[in-house]
Parts: structure tokens; sequence; C-alpha cells
């Protein structure tokens, strides 16, 4: 059954027709039936659609065009904020001030995150998250006013399609997926399971745009580089504590 | 659009008909469509079937029927490995030991961990995350044999359910979603968001059972205890320094 996750592409062209009201009250309803860890919804998703707003957040994501040109936007966001409001008003002592507790809010976030996209794309919306919402949290809780309790994990923006990408490759399934145990893989198999990725007519593209000798050292060098990993980390984890997820 | 979303219920009674391999072949699929950073798949999936195997994750779990009854047991893991391990081979310096790096790696896992569920779904398959995976990270990754760069994030058992339980209440939507900025609540909003779910037969039952005032006690008391915390945020950063995480 071929069904509408095996023909997601992330879309990063939009038209400008804004998402009407009552599908997206239906997106964010979908998002909130993903499984939350003890039902407790430790998440909050921030819809962004002033024009203004999404222009003071488009440098956060590095100025891609989508940001301003999609109609919607959505931080996804880890709280354990609400929940421990809630706790303090019934004299009950909320201990989700710690690194437990970020990583069930991140998940509970993500599931609902992943479940708002389905059902966008279920109605022929187009998607694409913003990876760089972990490089830049810090900005993105300023300029949302998120409280101690709530960082930033991602975003999508959303918005109907004006570009109609072909499917992304992926590695061979058995790169992914392990049985029974987790079977680690030889230097022949990486090379195998990377093989066909890196004979293809892309990466030839890319390896001539860059001057580099293979598709490894395009990641390393050019995408995700070594002193940026360091720098990203380095003000998350400053992020984290700043909004009393180390408090413990 | 009442989509399969819109009727998950988290199954705990399966069945032991197991997933039919070309079936479970195809959910593995569906997983890796999900939306992935930089086409990185910074995850592995852990298909457990063997029922020795099975029995001896059960404690990871809390020993928690499903992880025996249940036929499959998948156990999703953040694994920046598979990807270094490329780069060492092309002469490639792949700075993926840091935090940063586990923050992108999970959010592959947990959507791709979200596009399995919800294609079992599809398929009139249930499924329950096992969000205990993240407090035993340790005993699981020692288990499954999981080298360092790959650390375990949440698990999902799946098969044919053998009950069919009631559609689990949610708070109100406006309770997650803020629009333009996150708007913080005021205490009588909090007092608002909560009082359905308060006032339920099943709330007034769990507080008779527990002898405690009021249902927040109850998450804070018994079921996500203050000592219990911190203890699994000291072991998970403990794992994921010695899986190499924070070793720059």
């Amino acid at each position: 059954m071929k069904s509408v996750l095996f023909k997601h592409r992330s879309i990063r062209k939009f038209r400008s027709a804004p998402i009407p009201e009552e599908l997206l009250h239906e997106l964010l309803e979908a998002a909130t039936r993903a499984s939350t860890c003890g039902n407790m919804q430790l998440y909050s998703l921030v819809v962004t659609r002033d024009e203004a707003l999404r222009r003071e957040l488009a440098p956060c994501h590095f100025n891609q065009p989508m940001v301003t040109e999609a109609p919607c936007v959505v931080t996804v966001c880890a709280d354990v904020h609400r929940f421990s409001m809630w706790c303090a008003q019934r004299e009950a002592d909320p201990a989700y001030d710690n690194f437990g507790w970020f990583l069930n809010a991140a998940t509970d976030a993500l599931l609902a995150a992943q479940n708002f996209c389905v059902q966008a794309e279920m109605h022929g919306l187009g998607i694409c998250y913003l990876g760089t919402t972990l490089y830049t949290a810090g900005d993105i809780a300023r300029i949302l006013a998120l409280p101690k309790g709530v960082v930033p994990l991602t975003t999508i923006v959303a918005g109907y399609p004006d570009e109609t990408p072909e499917l992304t490759d992926r590695l061979p399934l058995e790169a992914v997926v392990h049985y029974e145990k987790y079977t680690d893989y030889t230097a022949a198999e990486i090379d195998e399971l990377w093989a066909e990725r890196e004979e293809s007519a892309l990466t030839k593209r890319l390896l001539e745009e860059n001057g580099l000798p293979n598709l490894a050292q395009i990641f390393t060098q050019r995408r995700y580089r070594r002193e940026d990993s360091l720098a990203f980390s380095a003000s998350y984890l400053a992020l984290l504590r700043e909004k009393g997820f180390f408090n413990q």
C-alpha cells in the first residue's frame, strides 16, 4: 500500500495562498492525536502566519526563502512549562527541570510534528522541516517569547506547493534496519550501501561544483563543518541550561 | 478528513500472530521516507522478534507484558556511527561526536518512528511507544550491542491488537497551540484547560485508588517522581558520554 508517506518530498517553493483556517485546525488536531508521554502533551506548537514575524524569524533559518514565502511557519517546541504550572497550582511538586524531561518532551513534540506533516500531505499541502532551528534556538526562543521550560526543536513550513520535486533517494533499507540486535558494518558493507549514491549523476555534479574528491567530504567540509557543529552544540546546551533543563 | 491519525490508540494487548514479512518491510520502508537531516538518515531501527531476546529486553521496560506478547519490538536509535564510518573511509573528518548531532539524529529517528507507526495503523496493526527506553537506555544498548555513536530513544511494540480501547482524551487544542508567538498562560487558563479531565470519572477513580487530593499529585508522587527523574537524567547523560556524544 503506497500510502501518502511514500510520496513525501520536502517542498521549498510555495504558492502564497494561505492554509484555510479549518484545515489548519485539522492538522493541529492530528498532531495532538500522536502518542504522548503519560498523556502529558509536553509540547507546544507556535503557529506564525504574520508576515512581519516570519521576516523576523527568517535569519534564524539562514534566510531560506520559504520562511517568508510559505504562509505558515510552525515552531515545534518541547514544553514542560504548561504541565509544571498545572502541578504548581495543585500543590504537586513538578520535577521536570532536568535533562530526562527534555528528552520526554522532545519525543512528544517530534511525534506530534510528524503527524501534522502527514495530515498536511494527505491534503496535498507541502512541508519542509527546518533543521536550522537547532542552530539558532536561542534567537527563536527570544523572538517567540518562549518562557522557561520551553525550547524549540524543529520548524515546519507548510503551504500549497509551487514545485514538484523528484522523490529523494535513500540508502538501501538494510542500511538502517538491524534484525534482533545491532550488527556492526564492515568497511565493505559501508562502501556497498553508499555505492549507488556515490555513483549518481547528482553526486558527480556536486563534486565538480565543490572541487572535492568525494561526497563525504562535501558533508564534512561544506555542509556540516566541525567548528559550526561545536558552536551549535554549545549554544543549544546553554539554552537548555537557561530554560531550566539542567536545574538538577 | 478523519484519517487514521485520528484513530490512534496505544495498544497493550496483542494477538500472537506475527507481522507478515512483506508488511513489516513496508512499514520499515515507510519509516525511511520521513524527512531526515541532509538526507543523512541518522538513525537505526533494531527489529527484535526473537522471543528469548524480547524476554531479555522486558525488564528494561519494567516487565510490561507487551514486550514479550507483541511479536515485534522495534528499538529506535539515534545513529551517527554509520555515517561517521562512511566519512572516515573517505578521508572526511566526521564531527558528529557532540550534543548537536545527538539532537539531529534524535529528530531523524523520531520522525521515522512515527512514520512506521502511522503506516502500521493504516494496516490495522496496533502500536505502543515505550517511554521506559529513556530510563534504561544503557541496559538496552548493552543487550542490543549498540556501538559508539548509537543510543536508544524509544521503543515501538507492534502487532495485531487484542483489545479495542477508547480514544484517550487530550487537552483542548488551545492548550498546545500558540498563534504568532508563545502566549503565557494565566493561572485561570491552566485551571480551565485541565477542568474537564480533572472532573472526569476516570480521575475520580484514580484519586480514590491513590488516596491523593488531585490528579497532578498522582503524576508527581506516583507516576513520575523527582528521585526517579533525576536518576534517569543522570544515567542517560552518562550513556551519551559513553557513546561519544560529548567528545567535544
